[in-house]
């Protein structure tokens, strides 16, 4: 019982052993060297090998998703002696487990030859999942191997954008008449004798497959074996259609607790299900990809990604942010007159931009989560607004009232003071209404509220307090 | 079939109702007062109560889960309206379903009596759930209302911390005996009649309640009848404790696809079960804490909570804000005198302070993320720190030499453009050391890696991208 516990408890562990193992195996390829003993080939050879054969032994014990999370946490050279070792049967599972961008590193280092080998151990939908990271060349080979049905299959599957249900779905249905009785489906299903992953119910299908119901297993086990198929079956299933966006399909997961779900056609024939751990997958992946969008990062970067890969991520949104911090700057630049007559003006400006900054993430933060939760759309915008338009003047004169006195303290100057006060509160106010605006704008023109919109409210309030505090400033001080 | 299909499509539909009934409540409520007829009373009456019972039609025709989202997506005013209409004993459903934040200006608007009333409806495992939100004296009397068996269970649940899975796991178990045959087993199930939501398998115990192994219902169908429990259970299952943390045990549903799983205590006595809604909720709550907390906020602040509640919120982080702005003023104001002398110097400065702060941002964004997930521990920080640091020279040396270039052309000053190319990239450095370096700090110290960083790197990046500039063009420039 304790076994799988156990191994679960011991995943950091298990990293530690192959990380020891790995770098003793380093030390003494390095010591050896070093040496340059006369019988070096000999002795390398030895303790390498007892090295490799402990590490693979290790490898061979755990889980694909373990093995997968071992990869993960690896720096790309490490990774890669570690994936030569793992055994050639297990390379499709554990591709499937890996993210995007460790599964392209993994890839990278496979030949044609490999990487057919491992793709032919996976079912059509796991291939589905795979694909779009194969080289087209294996791709190709790939479909040819495959028998027509399976071919159709992973065709029609990848012609479903990846936040579809089409795209999710797997294949592992097993179908029932609902013309037989109880007692008549248990005998097919001993006949069958195994059960695909997460099968909790049978889809009750006609000859033409469409469906007319489920039968969950929970009520075939409690049930009159007496009684037919269509009495015991439930025809108020939750169905997806392939095209339906996945992000609903997971709140329905959410909402309905479902473990599987039937995808049909418009017809309403049957053509896959959808379950639990591909939704939950989905979830944890959308859920990151909206916290790395805010800050202007794709999930397509590993943690241990080269630089030059990651600097290409992070390329577009600094770049739109060295555009942005121009413009600061010139605004700035548009009141060099004022700063040269009170230069303290240059010390008290980022006060207010960096504050309206943070307040605005905050609100931006906020939307985005609740756009995502699909709390808010425009008919609430108006309340919205105005909860964080109250939020900002009551900060904005509590905050800028205490940073007002402490400018007055500082620089003896009872103006200035004041237009430090109302500079906060009219950015902070700035702040709110567009991290109300940006995200909601976003939505309406088609774009993710997430993707940026750190980097875009940051701008707004940097040229803005700007503005508005050297704005005030030259009007009420000059 | 497509009954609740349906109705997950029309769930905006469902609001948009609501909102369109609760408005037109309204304007009929305006315009009869505004007109001032003689017989107001009864056409106000009249009308008022067409419509709500037209509301309280459609709310009863939905989903718990679905009234909780529109009880969500509603200012406090209306969502307190729509409550009052929902029928009582829909109540401790509904209650369940919500955030946190809303749950408490429910239950802020019903006495003890309504209170109690929703509370008896529940299981004990949902109790707990709501328990901490509750009134003490209503809990008392709850526990009063609780036979001796459901009261230590209750007592018990609230006992553990939320993020243990003993605050999570339920009491709907279904045991069995290993030395029956699964025909008998069979019959046992037809009598109970009716299993538990997500029950996929039974626990094999024996008269001490110690776990044995787990009989999945997949095996029970597909397996002879005449084959004993003990024959065909699994005895390799993975069980978790109550005092586990629940973020493993998610890792563990994630990593091992289970739906659901058993909760033993040290003696491997069987005391529960996890089920997989349970996890799902809960990573998805995780993940909105992590991105919630990166930006200061709280998940206690709903997108409806008063001004003051959600001031309450974000003051800490502003306030801490406050602090960091005002040194980076400090530091501003610490080089006047050279600002006087080179005014130019007051306009560039954000600019290597603004960029430093987003990529600064981005980086402590991948190392949150990598931390949540278990990927980056002390292991592999230098790994991280080179990777960042490469990064940060890369961006500082193209981006920085663009921006002296463009320092250059403005101020037709060569030295100028140097200082701000050796600035930008020095602010860069820091903003990849420190955003490696706050996260695993605050792990270290047993602290949530996300709470605030976004803050405390911009404080950095501020303070240090002036100093650099400012301190770099002194000692080149004057």
């Amino acid at each position: 019982m304790a076994e799988i516990q156990e191994s679960k408890e011991s995943l950091q562990e298990s990293l530690q052993q192959v990380i020891a193992l790995l770098h003793k195996h380093k030390l003494v390829e390095g010591l050896v060297h070093r040496q340059d003993m006369p019988n070096q080939p000999l002795v390398e050879t030895i303790v390498h090998r007892q090295n490799l054969a402990e590490l693979q032994k290790k490898l061979d014990e755990l889980h694909p998703a373990d093995v997968a999370y071992i990869l993960e946490a690896l720096p790309l050279e490490e990774r890669l002696e570690v994936w030569d070792l793992v055994k050639a049967e297990r390379d499709g599972d554990i591709l499937l487990e890996v993210s995007d961008a460790v599964r392209q590193t993994l890839i990278a280092d496979m030949d044609s030859e490999e990487l057919l080998a491992a793709a032919e151990q996976l079912d059509t939908d796991e291939l589905a999942d795979l694909a779009h990271d194969l080289p087209k060349d294996v791709l190709q080979d790939l479909l040819e191997s495959l028998d027509a049905g399976n071919r159709e299959r992973l065709q029609s599957a990848l012609s479903y954008p990846e936040d579809a249900v089409g795209a999710l779905m797997d294949f592992d249905i097993v179908t029932i008449r609902e013309d037989i009785s109880l007692e008549v489906a248990l005998r097919y299903l001993r006949r069958i004798g195994n059960l695909p992953d997460h099968t909790d119910k049978l889809f009750v299908v006609d000859r033409h497959d469409v469906l007319h119901g489920v039968l969950p297993l929970k009520r075939i086990v409690v049930s009159d074996p007496e009684l037919g198929v269509d009495e015991v079956m439930a025809d108020d299933a939750v169905v997806f259609h392939p095209e339906d966006k996945a992000t609903d399909a997971a709140k329905a997961f959410e909402r309905y607790d479902l473990v599987t779900a039937p995808v049909v056609d418009e017809n309403n024939k049957l053509i896959g299900r959808l379950t639990v751990d591909t939704v939950m997958d989905f979830i944890r992946e959308e859920a990151e990809s909206d916290m790395l969008s805010l800050a202007g990062l794709s999930e397509d970067e590993d943690m241990f990604s080269s630089v030059w890969k990651a600097v290409q991520n992070r390329w577009t949104w600094l770049a739109v942010n060295l555009v942005t911090a121009f413009v600061a700057s010139r605004v700035i630049g548009a009141f060099e007159g004022s700063i040269e007559k009170i230069v303290a003006l240059a010390a008290l400006m980022p006060i207010v931009a960096g504050i309206g900054g943070n307040s605005g993430n905050q609100t931006i933060t906020m939307i985005v989560r609740g756009l995502a939760l699909g709390q808010v759309a425009s008919h609430n915008m108006k309340t919205l607004l105005k909860k964080e338009m109250g939020i900002a003047l009551l900060n904005g004169l509590i905050w800028g009232s205490v940073l007002g006195v402490v400018a007055y303290l500082l620089y003896d100057n009872v103006a200035l003071g004041v237009v430090m006060t109302a500079a906060m509160t009219m950015n902070l106010m700035l702040a709110a209404v567009m991290g109300v605006l940006i995200p909601l704008m976003m939505t309406k023109f088609g774009k993710d509220p997430a993707v940026g919109s750190s980097v875009l409210i940051t701008a707004m309030t940097d040229s803005g307090g700007f503005f508005i505090f050297l704005g005030l400033a030259s009007i009420v001080l000059l």
